[in-house]
């Protein structure tokens, strides 16, 4: 079917719905049950319906571009969440432009208000260093989405996954490979280390359901989540003899750090010592051994906070609302799968 | 020393050199001596000098942002890329937002145009599908600079490694092992494919300096240039009985695809197959075996291309450029490192 004759009619007449439940899925509102958004997705697919945005921008004053704010383009978690959402938003009409803060609380400020010259419609934004205060005292009332652990109840629709019950999945299934001196690498005890917080309470739990003692000097600090900070504290956790059989690192960069000092050191994986990560990034997937790890599903959080930002821009009101996206345990090589 | 008092005049005393002298290093024209520009970059650092930018581009009508345009945000050489050209964009008091274009010759367009709307102050492009005639076709005069190899003796300054020499030089080190059998892993034979096209020549000249005989079966094409293409690549030139000792990848991405292949077939690397790959992405240097690489001056790449596009955002004429960045060799565990 020729595309530009698709409209809204011809959706609705394929799902089964009415027009206005159609208007209200292409525009990202919330009350529309899982159910019929499924329906009315499928129906815009296959007549690859698009919705005319760039005309109704223009008439509202619109650029039709949002901005999606992380803190580190370079972190594979990042740069492959970006991906989907440039995907999630091309779906809609929506440009994307993305914003690396560094963590700088100035940058993420800048962001948050709209870079000053309301260049963008909407923002999506993974706040590191910006603080609920920060947040509630922005001035601008560009629509706004934030991801991740930083702000909770703040004044935004929010996207979180849930990374206690995520860290405590991940190290009971090491626990049930029979390992009973499970380490943690990425505790963090900045103000701003909440998915670190979170992902230390889980292993915390875990190890408490499993009947395994709480050993300090089995939970080693990193204060970056990159390969190196993963390298080197896995280093520190066999010099100092706490004889470690299985670690779960707090994010995969971590991981591939800590595998690549295993490795150097003669150590076998899993074989000696099992490692599961978190994050579920390609290059965990590619290594030797693959990397067992929590795969937060991307996709869905790009759409979901995509849809949102679309609703809240078309006008959805309401008060700020979390959403919690699945993850799954990925069992590979280095924990024996 | 306080940030607000320090004005061009103390750099210039600091760096022996005129006002002028600073003014020019600091709006990225080309007319100063790479020795003058070191200088004057060390007493803008050491003093901690930010031009104050913000209030030059309300003057002029000028947003402060720029926008990179790249093919793929989670190929880690882009987001790698990413990360150092925000620095240097932040030394001279611009904001960058980063575009995904997705190869897409309808978005690098739509980007190259200025996002219709006259967002950005300048913009750094990565193109992959547009072609040099599209590019002279432009009606926007945003300027721009351009990455990478697809588009020579176009309208605008461009930077580029050299991809032959830096294929052949990989090439001969394997060669220099003593392996006779060098495969490729990378051709590709559409229209955008000029890395590709590059790397392959190299890679030939490479054979002939070496005098290893030029056999087809040993060049294996990649449809892209992520890990599974090069594992698919890898598994192909196995079964195909073409028997390799080396194998050079024309990214990192496809050697630790490949990488993982051998492993799994049981071949040792470097002892069955030596193997080297291009872009020295943070991923090949944790991995195990770590990747030999060709490893372009990224962070060259970056300050060359923002200094341009300042300039020329400043007033430059003249006509557009092509520049150079330095590359270099590492040789690590994959070739015996």
């Amino acid at each position: 079917m020729d595309r530009a004759r698709v409209g809204l009619k011809d959706v609705a007449r394929l799902a089964g719905v009415s027009v206005k439940t159609v208007s209200n899925v292409v525009n990202g509102y919330i009350h529309v049950t899982p159910a019929t958004r499924t329906r009315v997705e499928a129906a815009i697919k296959e007549l690859n319906y698009r919705p005319n945005l760039s005309a109704r921008n223009l008439r509202q004053g619109r650029t039709g571009i949002i901005a999606l704010a992380v803190p580190e383009l370079d972190t594979p978690y990042f740069a492959e969440l970006a991906k989907f959402v440039v995907a999630a938003a091309e779906e809609r009409g929506l440009t994307v432009l993305i914003d690396h803060t560094g963590a700088s609380r100035e940058r993420e400020q800048l962001v948050a208000e709209g870079f000053r010259a309301r260049l963008i419609d909407g923002l999506i934004l993974s706040p590191l260093a910006l603080t609920p205060e920060d947040l509630s005292a922005r001035m601008d009332d560009t629509p706004m989405v934030l991801l991740g652990e930083r702000v909770y109840e703040g004044p935004a629709d929010h996207i979180v996954v849930d990374n206690v019950a995520a860290a405590k999945e991940a190290t009971l299934h090491l626990a049930s490979l029979g390992r009973t001196r499970i380490a943690a690498i990425g505790s963090q005890d900045t103000v701003a280390a909440e998915s670190s917080r979170l992902r230390l309470e889980g292993y915390r739990r875990a190890l408490k359901e499993a009947g395994l003692p709480l050993d300090d000097r089995l939970v080693v600090p990193a204060e970056e989540y990159h390969r190196a900070d993963g390298a080197r504290a896995m280093a520190e956790l066999l010099d100092s003899g706490a004889a470690p059989d299985a670690v779960f690192c707090f994010n995969d960069l971590l991981a591939l750090g800590a595998l690549r000092t295993l490795l150097e050191r003669g150590l076998a994986v899993p074989g000696d010592v099992a490692l599961a990560g978190f994050d579920d990034i390609e290059d965990g997937r590619y290594g030797t051994p693959t990397l067992t790890t929590i795969s937060p599903d991307k996709r869905a959080i790009a759409r979901q906070a995509v849809g949102l930002l679309a609703g809240r821009m078309a006008g959805t009101s309401g008060q700020a609302r979390e959403f919690r996206v699945p993850y799954q345990l990925m069992i590979r090589e280095s924990s024996g799968g």
